[in-house]
């Protein structure tokens, strides 16, 4: 892998951070050794520069492509756009269709906008939440992205707000200081919570995550859904993560609730750049009292591969497909963590589901994890995004690695065995860090 | 051109003010009649739904296609990508080749971050100037995009100062107004109004695309360059529009001043969409003390055709071929306005060039002008992108078509024919517009 990481050496002279993506970052999967660059990928299986194989029992892109790298029915829509043309002076036709689909998979909203990034989708959705509320405050609850309405909850009193919201020890350098107290992040499945900050600010809009790291419970959804109606909230659900994993579409209608705004991306193009905000029309009516408008919101290959791709996702019953695979692994793990007396804490979507060793070694754990994987040519670490090209013999490979591993980890935590020695580079990082 | 307004009508119900960029909205050109949609675009030529071959001398997919649409090589290198991969669990190492070559490009400069839309890039070097300033005010000379920290210029005491910038009659709805008077513009060329905004506010950043609507007179950019430099503001050339337009990267290479940061973007992946923010080491690792990071940043596509086109702009040394047509469009504009004793304003950068009639009927005749155009089979306007497919013929051909119609407008100009009678659809739009 001596290719990769010389490069990722050269890359972080010339790239602050590194990566694009900070769940990219090599220091977050092996520090010194992870592969980092790709030559190739299909189906479930990744090259590295070298052109070695490797297995992805991994992030599958971060979520993107839960019908598999290159899934050839996409490919060849996006081929076909290249071949005709990505851009020009006038329209693509393809958004149009693309809007169509998605209202008729959310019948209970009427128009949609498309940008090609989450955060952009994001910031779409507040941004004409607040038009049409009025209002400027945001309850939020969950991951949103980069933008500064969200990292500015950073500045309001309590420092650290964030690190409940997975950006543990985030600074919000850069993000001005008077958007303190404008966004308020709540506790899942706390309703007093949300309802104080309701009641002390005022606030035009509710955005979160429908389920993230815990289900929900005592109704919690429909008292936020409540809320939100009475007191004339616009209610956001981010479904950028969960969307397409467990039904055709978002995750709430899981759980009998519907939002007024909804955004999709990640998967929803499998491999390329789309993401959408599907909304509520007298709601969405206020993106034309404002100005919402990006050149490369134009090009083609997005809306033309999502079309496809969610022809695919209705044909195959995909978020069936994944859900299936992402049980399987989720419950090895859990099985053969009992069988070894490790505890474990799993995450509640199967098929992006993640678990966390409770112990005060966790990260050593986790980076010997990905050790010993990547010696059996397997991308892997403490999460597991499924897709559709996952096979019986990858999930028995995969859970067989685990067991050896998860029976090491447990000499470890009886002491028998010293974790640090069995590391043969620096422990992975938790999350944000700064490198050199 | 049926097909095209019809779905044109569907997709104003589907998706609010119809089109993902303002700049393409059919009712910029021709109310009615636009043909609003592609099927296919190869060269400079468009065809509509109804396989109707046009010939764009209009804005060229708003200036993202210098090197024509489909540009064989950079397509190749597009097909390329998708058969391989164009997303993964690893990172994509051409971003590390193209951020050195934009270094190569920008001497002046060490690090890169990229992103895939202009709103992106700009958000991103605001981001990182703020938190190396480590102060938020920010003063603004020209476009810069749809995100909240440019469009609260509209929330402070002038109330439509974005006027002078693009934006005539936007209220900035759903900005949130706190961020009142933190992002203050300036005018292009008025040094000490820039001086006085600098003298009375807090500003870390001064952010400014090199030339615009005018040239620069009595060494503006070395004033604004020196004061920066004075006051230990961060200065950041916006060049999305201007960049490989006269040179091989910023048209500040010209004008012999250089920036901190600049953003690049438009025509880097001739119609793939990539972004990108270069600057000085010391400024840009400011970005890792703040958090920047998305998903679809990580996609090989952009890159990989940003790589292959600014190979192709340095073989062909595009910029010289595209300046010399645009010069020929622009004095043909002025020499035929001359003949006919109409009064126009040109834009300044040739590759880029666009024009104003100054009558109060400006934009009746814009109509006619594109009512015109169209029935000889080509997208015609008010302004002209150049590329390297526009041939001597197709120049020849926009020209004498423009000769005609000036004639007719000089008539209506001198009141012997009513420009009004002459119209078969509603007036164009002037920009932002609700649209119903």
């Amino acid at each position: 892998m001596d290719k990769g990481q010389n490069l990722y050496k050269k890359a972080k002279k010339l790239i602050p951070g590194g990566t694009m993506l900070l769940s990219k970052r090599p220091e977050l999967f092996l520090p010194e050794k992870w592969p980092s660059y790709f030559s190739k990928a299909k189906g479930c299986k990744v090259w590295t520069l070298e052109g070695k194989e490797l297995l992805d029992m991994s992030i599958m892109g971060i979520g993107t492509n839960s019908l598999g790298y290159g899934n050839q029915e996409v490919d060849d829509a996006v081929l076909e756009v290249v071949k005709k043309g990505n851009m020009s002076t006038l329209n693509c036709p393809e958004e149009v269709e693309l809007a169509e689909e998605l209202i008729k998979m959310n019948p209970w909203a009427n128009m949609v906008r498309f940008a090609r990034t989450g955060g952009e989708a994001n910031a779409i959705a507040i941004r004409i939440a607040r038009a049409a509320s009025g209002k400027d405050g945001v309850a939020i609850c969950g991951y949103h992205g980069w933008h500064d309405w969200y990292l500015s909850v950073n500045h309001n009193s309590n420092d650290d707000e964030l690190s409940n919201h997975l950006l543990p020890g985030l600074e919000p350098l850069g993000v001005p200081k008077k958007l303190k107290n404008t966004t308020f992040p709540f506790q899942y499945n706390n309703f007093n919570h949300l309802e104080d900050i309701v009641n002390n600010n005022e606030i035009g809009v509710i955005k979160m995550e429908v389920v993230r790291n815990i289900e929900p419970k005592d109704n919690f959804l429909n008292k936020v859904r409540e809320l939100a109606t009475k007191k004339g909230i616009v209610l956001i659900f981010d479904e950028c993560t969960s969307g397409f994993r467990e039904s055709y579409g978002g995750i709430f209608k899981k759980y009998n609730v519907e939002p007024d705004v909804a955004m999709f991306g990640k998967t929803m193009g499998n491999g390329y750049a789309i993401t959408a905000v599907v909304g509520k029309k007298e709601i969405m009516e206020s993106a034309q009292k404002t100005f919402i408008s990006s050149t490369f919101w134009t090009e083609r290959i997005g809306p033309s591969a999502a079309l496809k791709s969610l022809e695919v996702m209705r044909r195959l019953r995909s978020w069936e497909k994944i859900t299936s695979i992402g049980k399987k692994i989720k419950n090895g793990w859990e099985t053969i963590a009992k069988n070894y007396k490790i505890s474990i804490s799993t995450s509640p979507i199967p098929a992006v589901s993640s678990f966390t060793f409770n112990s005060k070694d966790s990260l050593y754990y986790k980076t010997y994890l990905t050790q010993e994987m990547l010696k059996k040519g397997i991308l892997g670490s403490t999460n597991f995004y499924a897709c559709i090209e996952h096979t019986e013999d990858n999930i028995e490979d995969y859970l067989s690695n685990i067991d050896e591993i998860f029976s090491t980890i447990s000499k470890c935590e009886s002491n028998d065995l010293d974790i640090k020695s069995l590391l043969n580079s620096p422990v992975c990082h938790k999350g944000f860090n700064r490198l050199n």
